[in-house]
């Protein structure tokens, strides 16, 4: 049984025996009783396990180390102690597997740099049980939300052979032997498995295009790469996303769903994970449950860039970069219009020398059809745009840029052969578990962080 | 308005005006009246657009290509003709995007070559809407199993430092520049995003392994790779993997496991598309829904591999190789025992030195406690094993093979801190497609394949 099932109908087994897996988170020891703090990690709350000295084996089981696995034969009572309401009172312990008493996750607070050394082990902390599970069940809600309505699920290919939106520098794979490139003095396409090195996606969007131009609806979920070498707490080489794109879909449709995903997913995991979520309130950021379904109850704000500039500089406020048209916005003015809308706000229609993506659809005011929302307290979550749908546009844009046409013209292609109105958005899976949960370093949202230097195991 | 959307509930639209938006698929012109296939891709089922000469572009209407976007109000009615129950009987249709008549995707029969090299448009085609839209309702099954039963979704890394279980030649991931390693003479790992070269994953299992240590159970689902060069209908680069892995299950419990799942996913996936595995059924394999029907009531049988050697040993015929104990299973002996059985079986036990992965739990007769499950039709599908949970012997087995154990530590500590006996298994989606589908080539089950000398877009 799991320990999830059982603190589920605890009433119903109450008075009866129950056999328990699972390991020791901790332990304390008193004369002629024992407590053990037991997990097995389906659950995030955890069982209290009293035995006393009439067990045979009281000296044996008191010597039992944390992080060990037992096997607890017991029965449910209701609990004297303060912190449960039930506990168990243990029959039978068997120890299972051993944990010496250099285990490094003693139940201590430790420093998240030390944890990201041991990211193998912070899996069992709190902390880490309760982001990873809220990881897993808001993954679940992206795909309910999406399939619920109708979408394929689209996988779209890691190795790619173009160079996508230039969204950042390209992961390099190849088959061929550096060192015997260095030895030989020259590179063998004949040793490529793919016939010459091929790079690591940055983004699915252009083939998610080409789905939705068959499937109307449509969403990726995946990882994709970057070889953006910052260290900052934002930015890791892998990362996942979610990019839906909507045939006969313009730009409000896409802010529509987009709205209501943000909802959707952030509803359905605080339900969820109610106990994940008052731990991480209680220890990572204050209000945190309160922040959530205040996003959850607002009705998204939508502006033009335009109209943002305009509240800017009527602002009674010294900022250190002057906001001005046809310039990017600062963290500072960011900041100021959250605070001013005191929502999450889509900021539309920017200038199209601000946001050089060749793939946006053109305005005739010098505009592009996209937005980027803002949430109150980060900023610039993800950004989406309806899509250029006019193959000379597209044309013209991509030739404006200097890009290779060659390697886009099956792309292009999708403007010749029954184009249609559709956007899409590329949300950072990351980024918005960083918000659900308060965590501050992307490291600390995904199990095995890549970042510069660092590809632990 | 999704096509989807009204065809699951027609009836209460009979009579009254809709509007849809979406392609056509084909147009039989008449005199004074026309006939469009029509999707938008929601539904595998098509809408028929009936129009006659009282529209006032009429004329223009019937120069409609087939490929084109279009946006059509009209009213549904019951329809005389065959195929098709109900019909639009169209009065306003409007072109959004045209499509020359050198549109690659005619309505007619395609090779399957020939799709492959339009990857971006063969999505619209009726075969692959099939496919993926059984692709992406499977993974959602896949999902729903396994969060139903309180699994943890696993993210696990991409990018990897560990060469895994030698399960096949890795992808290696470099940002250093081989024109310069060439020019210069040597290597510089100073260029490296990550200090020095790294691999792509060909297996999330040790990660998930870690991830089963603490939340007990988990499933990862995502793309993995291996550079093995072979020109088969079943190997591809780039291919997805769904592996789960239980703390506190063994063998037994992970062939329950892995019984449930499949029958759990083609349950799901017959139910939910109907109209695409007749269709597949039709023209692809004939006796498909039978077959898969079969599969969902069927016990799977459990016999060791010693067992399957005894009944080979005693059949009638006249084998290419002869079975021997101690040797691998040739096709014809899979075949053999599956129409011996007449049902989906897992060979259990194997001895080591057949199975050779240092991971699987080494029993005392010199077998391990692994499985194959060998389907009816098509053999070996996907293995399983109890991972073995005793630190001595997996290091001396890592020794044994001459493994680099420094790559291993934190792996064989999974045994050291609390082990438990676990198990988990792999399967590979591309596989399990191709079986649900009838499709007998995994390019043709995966949106955009990669394979030796091809990396398309």
């Amino acid at each position: 049984m799991d320990v999830k099932d059982l603190l589920e109908r605890i009433e119903s087994y109450l008075d009866k025996e129950v056999i328990l897996q699972g390991w020791i988170r901790n332990h304390r020891k008193q004369k002629e009783f024992g407590f053990i703090d037991f997990s097995d990690g389906t659950s995030f709350k955890h069982v209290q396990l009293v035995y006393n000295n009439e067990l045979k084996d009281f000296d044996e089981i008191q010597k039992f180390h944390i992080g060990s696995a037992i096997e607890v034969k017991g029965i449910v009572v209701k609990s004297e102690g303060s912190g449960q309401d039930y506990e168990v009172k243990v029959s039978e312990i068997k120890l299972l597997g051993d944990c010496p008493e250099d285990y490094p996750m003693q139940p201590k607070r430790h420093s998240m740099e030390f944890l990201r050394d041991q990211a193998y082990l912070r899996l069992r902390t709190n902390v880490f049980q309760a982001v990873f599970r809220v990881r897993s069940v808001a993954s679940m809600a992206i795909h309910e939300f999406f399939q619920s309505r109708g979408y394929i699920y689209a996988h779209t290919p890691i190795f790619t052979s173009s160079d996508c939106e230039g969204a950042g520098e390209m992961f390099q794979v190849t088959t061929q032997n550096l060192e015997e490139i260095a030895k030989t003095g020259k590179t063998n396409n004949d040793n490529e498995y793919f016939g010459k090195p091929v790079g690591l996606t940055v983004s699915g969007q252009f083939e998610g295009e080409a789905f939705a131009q068959a499937f109307r609806k449509i969403y990726t979920f995946g990882p994709t790469f970057r070889a953006d070498p910052s260290h900052t707490p934002l930015h890791v080489a892998e990362f996942w996303q979610i990019e839906p794109e909507v045939a006969f879909c313009d730009l409000e449709g896409i802010m529509d769903i987009s709205e209501d995903l943000m909802k959707f997913v952030i509803r359905y995991t605080l339900d969820k994970c109610p106990s994940e979520f008052e731990f991480l309130d209680k220890f990572v950021e204050n209000g945190l449950i309160k922040k959530l379904e205040g996003v959850i109850n607002s009705k998204f704000v939508r502006a033009t860039y335009k109209e943002c500039i305009e509240i800017l500089e009527k602002a009674d406020i010294d900022f250190q970069f002057k906001p001005a048209y046809g310039e990017d916005l600062a963290k500072e003015h960011e900041r100021y219009l959250t605070d001013y809308f005191k929502k999450p706000v889509f900021i539309t229609y920017w200038p199209q020398k601000v946001k050089k993506c060749f793939y946006m659809k053109q305005m005739e005011d010098g505009t592009v059809a996209n937005a980027d929302l803002e949430m109150p307290g980060i900023g610039e979550t993800y950004g989406m745009s309806q899509r250029e749908d006019d193959f000379t546009k597209l044309e013209n844009r991509i030739k404006e840029l200097g890009m290779n046409e060659q390697e886009y013209i099956w792309y292009m292609n999708l403007r010749k052969y029954g184009t249609t109105v559709h956007s899409g958005f590329g949300m950072g899976f990351e980024r918005l578990i960083m918000y659900m949960t308060g965590m501050d370093n992307i490291r600390d949202v995904i199990p095995f962080p890549r970042t510069p230097g660092n590809c632990l195991y």
